[in-house]
């Protein structure tokens, strides 16, 4: 009965809300809102993806959007009911505007929207073909000198990109490229995906041997084939590799192998982008309207430029070039960087008898696998989630509801149970001499991640290997390489056969330097970060990341990157942008980003 | 409040029927049986699939069986509630024996047992290792010269069939292979799969170039990953090919291609099979403990032996190896057969311009495909039933729980619908001097396949050329082949440039005398049909597909095949058995079947 008064409570609002948008009184919709409020949408109103904060923002934005956006049936969503906890009522909804279906979280504070979350699901008349829409696939009937689907395929792939072009190119064939080239492929817009390597997953057999993935099975699906229900919790790296593979192949997406992007630039009078690639030795020149980067937020390998590392005698290795242990027995290893890699890589090398040294240069922050598992991720990414009626898509949907501007606030609390709960083993790393942080503001790894993306450990073992001295530590930063080893600021000399430079990625932005140009970089700017004026993530406010799946000021070209809860999420929302320009759908942008940082 | 009442009746008599097994009182438990009623266990009471009808012939299983099976715990199934219509209570339930978790479907009429259907779930102690106790993956921790999984992998691979041997080994790898090896997989028996094609998925691949699946989608998923919900209806063949290929793939399975098996024999001493096989040109002697023939119910192409084939000028193809159409434009071509394959056939031709002809020598069975599928599959296999919640393990489980004894009688209302519906496609089959039936019974398609899996066409367009006479119709039987055509029984002379023998396959057990011997074969005896003493279905009853995914009278020898329904359904239940046998687990087979036909 509760539910029931709540469900009816609810919907009044939601009458409310409904009517005051449909009359245009955008005066009479903003006094259904908090002071205090966050409105996230995720291209319905906006064209962008944009967190509105604040009632006066809201106003500003239903200025601009409401009249072309032309919202109505707001209702709670079918087969939900809403939940009612601390006084804030949260409840699933759906809408539609002119153009699209919308779905959406609503979260009340006394009867006025605290956070608002509008997504768009699909576009009307646009809908993908599945579920009751599903492709018939055999031909029924009878007609003269029909293609079969093999014919059919055989010729879109001979066609494309030769006689035809493809309306989106996507650079870069990773997890990103792959999820994103599929939600095309669904939606009927005519793309090409290249990848350098010679398989689709590659780019992960390719990384350090024992290298597995660091997020969990639930947090990692791709869109339309999950992984089944015997899939491990953390895939080893071959083994998404062949996942991604089948991928590429079921999903049927034009995916061209051994392939480069050697140029590209904007035809602005065509209003296409010239891209020339190197496929296989070939060279091909592809006119597509419409560029997606998405070479990976992890992609462009940074290395450090040390007086003396030409004259250093031994190996050196970018961390994405690292073979893995097998040849080092014996042989003495330093690994510059204290993050992911490279403590999995001190780690398979100390397994395999290498004489190991990780050299801290800045602090970092660690967190225990398990700990992340049930603290940080089990609410919304575990089989326990499942289990309770949170599946991935409603894990994505309430993980994207929760406002960058106060996310950290919700994530403080986690972090500082996975302190108390792992309090020994925090205490052994500091007494090894490990620098630990926790964010600036002790917010943890997902902060860390959306800010800088960089500065953090998930330990599966290697902390294990600090402690007990096996895997040794040093602190300090690098003055120098000699022939025979690293030379540290306190004049400590660490003698290496191989030196490991774990020393992380620069932005996205980099890709398009190279490929488009230094003033078409600067006018794209910084891409990932929120503004949070944190290291590495300096301000202004942005309130989203900063340039990805959105509008840039760079007109048709879109930046995607990510892990695979981020690959599988955005790309819903960068695909239906990219196809409603397709169909000529008119996408006012409220609220291009600006550009503040030029990497 | 009427579901209330029902579930705690419901409960109430599996409480009394629970409690009269574990008291041993057979004769209570039999109290609790209709006279006219069917047991159908697959695998939990009898180590067999077995109907049991009959109350006398409940008591004589109970006699045999209850002591050693120990069942428990009978209650309603997690999460269901009963449903009562037309006098009979439809109840899921769930229960345990000493070995195994076991799940059914009750139904009640006055209370007692009209039918009952159960079914083996898991193994005690073996379980797979799923959702929950999914493996791990990555290796956390750290550990001296580990293996990581691409090694293991890679390790297994050169080892098995070489160092170490499969305990089992299956024969075919098509989709009856693939899903048995994937279960067997997930079990954890050793498990090669040899196939004599070169990649998984080229048993459909190599197929006539129109052919798609004429089941639906939701019928055809294979297990542990589902099709997703943009797969076409009606897959095509080659999709279905990549498909199969992928699953091979990433459920890691042992699959040797371009490998034959010469030959098999069984080593009474030391209880294993020796078995030689090529591999690419390379021999190689096997020694799995159990053998499964997966190699096609519909496998063994049956060639007419006419006289005068040797002295035709032209080409003559049996249908598995027609090469398609596009070669035979403006050639004549006689097409013997009348069955699903035939009438493919000849559409692809005509479609391609080629004069073709089809020969029908003996009555068939023509259903439109989309009658079929609403009047026949719908309720259990369609994007409706999914949405009101009959997944595809449960309409599997309800479509086994219909004895076959009386399953016809459910059956021939849904023909006589179907008939009433297309009623003016019939007329104009028969106007056009098409030979239709029904089944002896006027039981229909389904009928057809479990008793002599042939005999019927799933109209896709071809039945429309033959009324529009665009593929010519010939009745009769060929008499001989001369030079330039076929001679019929009436003296036609059928002009041709090409001869397609769409004239079936023979029994599962023609492979065991291939491989075997002919008194291995005899030993076995005739595979499929139920004994239903219709048309190439001989008696005596069976009530179970003879020799099907159960133990024969050779032992060690399993047959595995049919469509991916069956292959999907039956591989569970062929799995553990083979499994239990692996642990060591006692198998009391209860009515092992007699040899009664011996091909």
């Amino acid at each position: 009965m509760l539910d029931s008064t709540l469900a009816d409570q609810t919907q009044a609002f939601l009458d409310d809300f409904g009517t005051a948008l449909e009359q245009g009184d955008i005066g009479k919709a903003c006094e259904l809102f908090q002071d205090d409020c966050y409105w996230r949408d995720l291209v319905t109103f906006t064209w962008n993806l944009k967190t509105i904060e604040g009632k006066d923002a809201v106003a500003d934005m239903l200025t601009h959007q409401l009249a072309t956006t032309k919202p109505k049936g707001w209702k709670l969503a079918e087969g939900e009911i809403p939940s009612e906890e601390g006084g804030v009522t949260t409840a699933w909804i759906q809408f539609e505007t002119e153009a699209a279906q919308g779905y959406g979280l609503l979260r009340l504070k006394d009867g006025k929207v605290w956070t608002l979350l509008t997504t768009m699901v699909e576009l009307k008349g646009h809908e993908e073909p599945a579920g009751f829409n599903r492709p018939l696939g055999a031909k029924h009937g009878a007609g003269k000198h029909r293609e079969t689907w093999a014919e059919e395929r055989a010729r879109e792939l001979a066609e494309l990109g030769h006689t035809t072009q493809p309306y989106c190119l996507i650079i870069g064939g990773g997890q990103g490229g792959i999820a994103m080239g599929a939600r095309l492929r669904q939606l009927g817009v005519p793309t090409i995906i290249i990848e350098k390597n010679a398989r689709p997953g590659d780019s992960w057999r390719n990384r350090y041997k024992s290298l597995a993935l660091h997020d969990p099975v639930w947090y990692d699906h791709l869109p339309y084939i999950k992984f089944p229900e015997n899939w491990p919790v953390f895939t080893p790296k071959d083994k998404l590799g062949d996942w991604l593979e089948m991928y590429t192949k079921v999903m049927e997406l034009n995916y061209w192998t051994d392939t480069i992007a050697k140029s590209a630039s904007f035809d602005a009078e065509k209003q296409e982008w010239i891209v020339v690639v190197d496929r296989d030795g070939e060279e091909i020149t592809l006119r597509p309207k419409q560029l997606v980067m998405a070479t990976g937020m992890s992609g462009k390998k940074r290395m450090p430029d040390f007086p003396g590392m030409d004259s250093f005698k031994g190996v050196q290795q970018h961390s994405s070039e690292h073979d893995g242990p097998d040849q080092w027995a014996g042989k003495r290893v330093v690994v510059v960087g204290s993050n992911n890699s490279a403590h999995d890589i001190c780690a398979a090398l100390w397994e395999h008898d290498a004489d190991v040294t990780m050299l801290q240069r800045s602090s970092t922050h660690i967190v225990r696998s398990d700990s992340l598992m049930e603290i940080g991720l089990g609410a919304l990414y575990s089989e326990e989630a499942v289990r309770n009626g949170v599946t991935t898509e409603k894990a994505d949907l309430i993980f994207a509801s929760l406002p960058y501007r106060i996310l950290h606030e919700f994530q403080i609390p986690a972090y500082e149970a996975m302190k108390e709960r792992d309090k020994e083993f925090y205490d052994g790393l500091e007494k090894a001499g490990f620098w630990l942080d926790w964010g600036d503001d002790g917010s943890g790894l997902f902060m860390k991640y959306l800010r800088r993306g960089s500065g953090y450990y998930i330990d599966v073992g290697a902390s294990q290997l600090i402690i007990d001295g096996k895997v040794k530590l040093k602190r300090g930063q690098v003055k120098a390489l000699d022939e025979t080893g690293v030379i540290l600021d306190d004049g400590t000399h660490l003698a290496a056969d191989l030196v490991v430079y774990a020393t992380g990625y620069n932005s996205m932005n980099g890709w398009v330097a190279d490929l488009m140009g230094q003033d078409m970089a600067d006018k794209l700017g910084k891409c990932w970060g929120l503004g949070s004026d944190t290291t590495k993530d300096p301000g202004p406010w942005e309130g989203e990341q900063r340039n990805m799946w959105k509008p840039t000021q760079v007109p048709n070209l879109w930046m995607h990157g990510g892990n695979l809860h981020q690959s599988r999420h955005y790309s819903q929302f960068l695909a239906l942008q990219i196809k409603a320009r397709m169909e000529d759908i008119a996408t006012p942008v409220y609220g291009l980003q600006d550009v503040h940082h030029l990497n």
